[in-house]
C-alpha cells in the first residue's frame, strides 16, 4: 500500500493510526505518513513538528506510540551553582528548559548567591521506590491474616520479587493497611540510578502470584494508590519515595544584601508567612513558593518523567535569621530520578545529563544533589525577591 | 570581543552567561557562543540541543534566558477522540508529547472506547485565575479592618485592577483569610484565553498601592500562598482555580467488555478499592489514578506551563455499575490553561493547538474540555487494565 | 407489671432496654428499674452513677434514651481571664472539666499572664451553620442544571428554609461542588444562640422536597460529608462553621520572663519548630499545641456537644518576637457553640453558663470570645512551658 | 483565717484561686470556699455544681485543680452488642453519655442489628504510644548525625527509656523526619492498659537527657507535634497510634430491611456518596458519618480523656452489596485509650467500664473492641436512616 493509500484509510476510518507501521517499510516512514495525515484532516502545516534530528526509530520503540515529530522547548544553563555534596564539592552549569520568561535568570541568582556563600550542603537521607498493590479477602480478620502472611514470609518474598530484577531490592513491606477487608501492603525497593516504577511493578505482580497461590486472597489492582504514584500524597511525604534529600546554607549578611537586595529578617518573614502560614491556612500540602518550578525546567531538560513534578513540588522551605546571616533550607521528601532509562535516553536529555556529567550509572545520588541544589537556588530568589518586592514590578517590565 | 575572547572570559570567570548578549550581534550568536562555551567546559557534544529550529530569538525576549539550544520530546496523536461539549460535538486527534512508553497506546484506547460509545459529555464549570498577596497589620482587631476595607470598597478595587489589563476581570475578593496580625484576600480574575498569573499579579500589585494609600497595612508578599499556584491544595479543589471541568459517560456494557476486555462491575471495584479507598488511607489529595500523566503529556504538547501539572493532577473518578453499563466521570477543579501567550507561541506548542483547530483566542473553553475528555481516555483505559490485570503482563511484552 | 417481673423480661430478652417506660408510672422509675437490670446483670454496684440530683425526667425528654443515670466529672475555675471583646472589656472565670491533672494549673498560669498584660483581643470574624446534602441526577450535564437551579431559586429557596424556623437565616448556597453526576450545595445559616444543627437540618430538608416538586433529582442523603460536622476538614477551615473566632496579645517582655519564665524569642523557636514545621511534616491538620484540651474542658462545663471538640481542635498559633515583646495569637476558624438548646440546659451546664453571665439568648457571640481566649491561655502556657524545658518534670512531680 | 476572710482576699484580689487550700483544713473545704466566692462574685446559685458525691479529694491529687464540684452528664446504655472478639465472644451492655437526644437511641437501634445478625468481628491491629521530641543542630548535615545517632543506638535507648516505667516498652524510633536543622524522631512504645502519653513523656525526656551528653543536639521540645496528640494527622493515620482497631460483619438482606428499613444496595450508595465522595469533595481527613458522636459518649462514660475524641474521629467506613446482603466495616486507625488511670478511677467512669466487666488490667485491647463495635451500631444506623430518609422525620418528633 502506498502512502495516499494508508492516508484515503485513514481517512475513510478503515485504519487506525497505529495500525499505519504494518504497512511502511520502517516505523520513521509512518511517523511520516502519520503525520501527514493529521495535518491534511486538520489543514495544519506542521513542519516545525517534522523537523526533528533526535532518533525516532529507537523512541517509537520505548518511549511513545503514535509519534508524528517532537515538541522543542527553549533550553538553557544556570551557573556556576557550587554544591557542597556527599561525595565531593563541585561547582555545576545545569540545564534547565521552560517557556516561562525570568525563570532561568531567577534561578541563576539564586546560584550565584549560593556559590558566593561557599555552596550550599546537598544531601539524600533516603532513596527508594515503591508500589503497593491491593488484595481482597473474605472480611477483616482474613485481611489481618494476609498482613501476617506479608511478616512471615519476606524472606522468601524477597527471593521471589528480585529474581526479576538484576538492580532492584526489597527492603522492606511496611505499611501494610487494612480497610474492611481490602489489604494494602506497600513493597519498597531500592533500585540504583533508574527511576524504578517498571522494576518495582514488574517485581511485585511476582509476588502477587505467589500470593496467590499461598492464600486464597484475590488481586483487586497492581496499584491500589498507597504507592503513591504522580500524586500528591502524605504516605509519601512521611515515608518517603524516590529520593528524600535535603539542602541548606548559611549566606553571610553581606551576601544577602549585596546579592538579593533584603535582609534575613525580611526573608524569614515572607517565608513565615507565606510558606508556612499562607500554605496552612489554604490547605496547601507544599510548604514551599515555587519548587515545581524548578522540577519541571530540570526534569525537561533531563529526560525524567514529566508527571513526576507532582511529587517533585512537595516539601518544606525554612529560613532563620541567624545575627544577621540568613540560614536557609530546602527539603524534597518525595522525588523519584533517574541517570537511566526512561526518558533519560532521548538525545537532547542525555545531552543535558552530561552538561552535569550525571549520565549513566552510578549518578543519580549526585544528580538529586543538583535537583534539591537548584529548587535551592529559585526558592532563595523568589522569596528573596518578594521580600524585597521586586517581583511585580519585575514581570511589568518584561513586558508580560 | 570575539567569540574566543568571550569564551576565555567565561573560563575565567570574567563574564557571566547572561553577559554574553552585549557583546554579539544578536541573541542567536550569544546562544551559539554560550553553548560552545558549555560544551567545552563540561567536555561534552551538544549537536542535538543545538539542532533546533524554532525562533529562539523571539524565545530569548519571553520565554528563557542564557538559552543553548532546545530539547525535543517525541510528539504522538491519539484519537478520533469524540467530544460532547458545550459548544458543540466534534472529534479530535489530540496531540500529546511523552517519553513514557505505553502511555498514548493506553489514552488511544480509552479514545477509542470513548468514541465508539458515542462520545463522553465535558463541561467548564468554572473560570478563574487567582493571587492573594499576604499583608501585615497590627493586630488581629485591625486585620479584621482590612478585610472589611476590601469588602466596602470592592468597586474602586475593581476599577484600579481592572485598569491594569484589557482582558482581565477581578469578580470577587473570596476569601480573606486571618491568621495573627496576617490577612490574606483571595483575588478571583477571569482572564480570558490566557492563563493569565502575569495578568493577575500585576493587576493585584496595583489594588496593593491603593491599600498602602488608604490604609497603614504593610504589604508582605505579592503571593502569600492562598492563590494557590502550583502547589497542591484544598483551597484550590473547593473554590477552584484555572478551569474547573468535568466529563463523564455512559459506555454500553459490550463496548466495556469488547474494548476493555472486562465488566463494569470489575471496573467499578478497582476504582473504589484503588482510586477512593486506597487515596483515602494514604492521604493522598487525588483520588484519580493517573490524571498527571495526561496532563503532562497535552501540557507538553501545547505549550503549557509544566509546573502547573501538579495543580492539574488533582480530581475526583467515579464509576457506577449502571445495569452492567458502566457510568465514568473525572471532574478537574484545578486546571490552568491557555492558548494565547507563554509557551503557546513557541512554534512547535503553536502546531499542536492547531492540529485541535484550538490555537488563538475563543478557544480556551473547548481545549479544557478536550484536556478533561483525554485525561477520561487514559484514566478509563488504566483503570480498565487494571480490572482486566493486564498491566505488568503489558510492561514485560514492552521488556522495559 | 412490677420491678422484679420487669427485670425478669429483661433478663430472658422479652423486653429491650427502651421498652421499660411503657409499664412504669415515669421515666425515673423506669430509670431506676434499668439501672438495677445493669447491675445485677454485670454484677456491678452502680451507686455513684445512680446519684445524681439533675432532672432526669427533663433529660430524658431532650438529652438522652435508656439512661441510668449521670456521670460526674470535676469541675474547676480558671480566671481571671480578661478579655478585650467587641462588646466589652471584661474580666472571667472560667469553668472547665477536666479529669487531666494539671491541665487548669497550666491554663491559669497563661490566663494570668494574659490578664497582667491587660487583657487579649477577641473577635468573632463569622458566625454560621451548615449543612450540605447529596443529590443525584442522570449526568454531569444534568448535575449542572441543578447547581444553577439552585443559583437562580435562591429568594424562593431561603424563604421556604426559614418558613421552619424562627431564629434560622439562609444566607447562601455555596460551594455547590460536583463529582460525576452528584451535586453537594452547601447550605449557609445563620442560627442565633442556638448550635443549629438541628435547625438547619429540617431547613434543608424542606429545601429538597422543593427540589424534588421543581426538578427530577434524586435526593441520596440529607448531609452529604461538606457540611462538615463533627470532622476535621479543610471546607471548614476556608469556608468556616460553626463560629470563627480570633485572639492575640501583645505580651511585655517583663511580664513573659516572670510569668512564663522565658523569653519571646524562645516561644518563636517552639512555635515555629512544633506548631508549624512540626505540623507540616506529619501531615497535621491543626497548627497548633493543644486547642482540643481547652475546647473539651470548656465543652464539657457548659454544656457543648463534645463530637464538635474534633471542629474545635483545628487552628493556628502564631507568635512574633517584637523587639523582645511577645505577639501571640489563635485562629479557630471551626467553632460549633450554643448558649441556648441541646446541653445547655442541663442543670450542672447551665450553672457553667451562668458563671460567665452568658446562659441563654444573645450571649454567643461573647461565649465565642471566652472560648477562644481561655484556648490562648493554655495555648499560651504550654509553648512557654516548652520553651522552658519544664514540661517533663511537671508531670514526674505529680508523680503521674 | 476563716472563710469569709479568705473569700474577702479573693474578692480584693489579694488571694489566688489555688492558693486557698493553703489556708483550710483540707482540700474539700477549700473547694467549697472556692465555690462560694464563685457563687458571690458572679451572683450565681452553683447547688447543682456543689451536689456531688465523687471523692474530690483523690480528684484534686490527680485530676483537676482549683475545683469547685462536678459536672453531671446522662448516661445510659444500650445493647446487647454481641462482638466477636479476638479473645472472646461476648454481649455487651455499653455505657454511653451524652446531651445530644437521639444518639443513643440510633446506636441501640445499629447495636440490635448487629447482633441479630450474629455479631461483629472486632480486632485490635497495632498498640502503641507516641512522644516526638524537637531537636535543633546547625544543620542538615549534623541533623542528619543526629538521625543516624539515634538508629545506632538504639538498644542502648531502649534501656534508658524503660528504665523510668514498669509498663512501657519502646518498639522503635521511626520514622526519623528532618526539616533544615530540626530533627523529629517519633518514639513508638507499647504502654500496657494505661493510655501512656505521660509514661511515654517521661520516658523520652530522659532518652533527650542521654542525647545531650552524647551529642551536641539541643532539644527544642519535649513535644515537636510530629507525636501527633490530640489533632488531626495522616502521620497517625498511616503509622497508627492508641488502639488501631477494626470491625466488621455481614448482615443479611433479611435484616437490613427489618431492621434498617432499607437495601444493601441503597447504604452502598450513600456511603460511597457521602463518606468517600463528600469527604474527598470537601477536604475532610475522617471518611465516616460520626464516628465522634460514639467515640465522645463512650469516652465520657469511662473516664477517657475527651480531648481525644479528635483523634478518635478518624477512620473509613466501607460498605459492600454482596448479593443483597450487606458488608459493612469502620477502621479507627488512631484510637488512645485506657483502663486504668488519668479519669477512669473517678467513680462514675469506673463504674461505667465495669458494667464492660473492663476496668483495669488486661482489659484495653477487649475495651477496645468494644468501642470499634459501638461505633460501628452508630454509624450503620445513622447510613441506613439516611438511606431510608428517615433522618430530619425523626428530628422533626422529637420536637427539636
Amino acid at each position: 500500500m502506498n502512502k495516499e493509500e494508508i492516508i484515503q484509510k485513514l481517512f475513510n476510518g478503515e485504519m487506525k493510526l497505529y495500525q499505519i507501521d504494518k504497512f511502511t517499510k520502517d516505523a520513521t516512514e509512518a511517523l511520516e505518513i502519520r503525520r501527514e495525515f493529521i495535518a491534511q484532516k486538520t489543514n495544519t502545516d506542521l513542519s516545525y513538528i517534522g523537523s526533528y534530528n533526535i532518533d525516532m526509530n529507537t523512541a517509537m520503540k520505548k518511549n511513545i506510540e503514535n509519534p508524528i515529530g517532537t515538541v522543542q522547548i527553549p533550553l538553557g544553563v544556570i551557573g556556576p551553582l557550587k554544591i557542597n555534596g556527599e561525595s565531593c564539592t563541585k561547582e555545576y552549569y545545569v540545564p534547565l528548559a521552560t517557556s516561562e520568561g525570568a525563570l532561568l535568570a531567577s534561578i541563576n541568582r539564586g546560584a550565584s548567591t549560593i556559590t558566593a556563600s561557599g555552596g550550599c550542603n546537598a544531601r539524600v537521607i533516603s532513596d527508594k521506590m515503591t508500589r503497593a498493590p491491593v488484595i481482597k479477602v473474605e472480611n477483616s480478620v482474613e485481611a489481618i491474616k494476609v498482613k501476617t502472611w506479608f511478616e512471615d514470609n519476606f524472606s522468601k518474598i524477597k527471593e521471589v520479587a528480585e529474581s526479576t530484577t538484576s538492580h532492584g531490592k526489597l527492603i522492606k513491606i511496611d505499611p501494610i493497611l487494612i480497610v474492611g477487608a481490602y489489604v494494602y501492603p506497600r513493597f519498597v525497593y531500592s533500585t540504583g540510578d533508574s527511576m524504578g516504577m517498571n522494576m518495582v511493578t514488574i517485581a511485585t505482580d511476582k509476588v502477587l502470584k505467589l500470593l496467590s497461590e499461598e492464600t486464597n486472597a484475590k488481586h483487586i489492582a497492581l496499584s491500589g494508590n498507597a504507592c503513591v504514584d504522580k500524586k500528591p500524597s502524605h504516605m509519601n511525604l512521611i515515608e518517603g519515595r524516590g529520593k528524600t534529600v535535603v539542602a541548606d546554607i548559611l549566606i553571610p549578611e553581606e551576601i544577602v544584601e549585596k546579592k538579593l537586595k533584603t535582609t534575613a529578617e525580611s526573608i524569614v518573614e515572607v517565608n513565615i508567612a507565606k510558606n508556612l502560614l499562607g500554605s496552612a491556612v489554604s490547605g496547601t500540602m507544599a510548604f514551599n513558593a515555587q519548587y515545581a518550578n524548578m522540577v519541571a525546567a530540570i526534569f525537561l531538560a533531563t529526560g525524567q518523567d514529566l508527571a513526576h513534578v507532582v511529587e517533585g513540588s512537595l516539601g518544606i522551605t525554612h529560613a532563620e535569621n541567624r545575627n544577621g546571616d540568613l540560614y536557609f533550607s530546602v527539603n524534597m521528601p518525595d522525588l523519584p530520578l533517574a541517570t537511566v532509562g526512561g526518558g533519560t535516553r532521548l538525545e537532547t536529555a542525555n545531552e543535558g545529563l552530561k552538561i552535569l556529567g550525571l549520565n549513566g550509572s552510578g549518578s543519580v545520588r549526585d544528580f538529586a544533589e543538583v535537583v534539591v541544589s537548584t529548587v535551592m537556588a529559585g526558592e532563595l530568589s523568589l522569596i528573596g525577591a518578594l521580600a524585597a518586592g521586586h517581583l511585580a514590578r519585575a514581570h511589568e517590565q518584561l513586558g508580560r
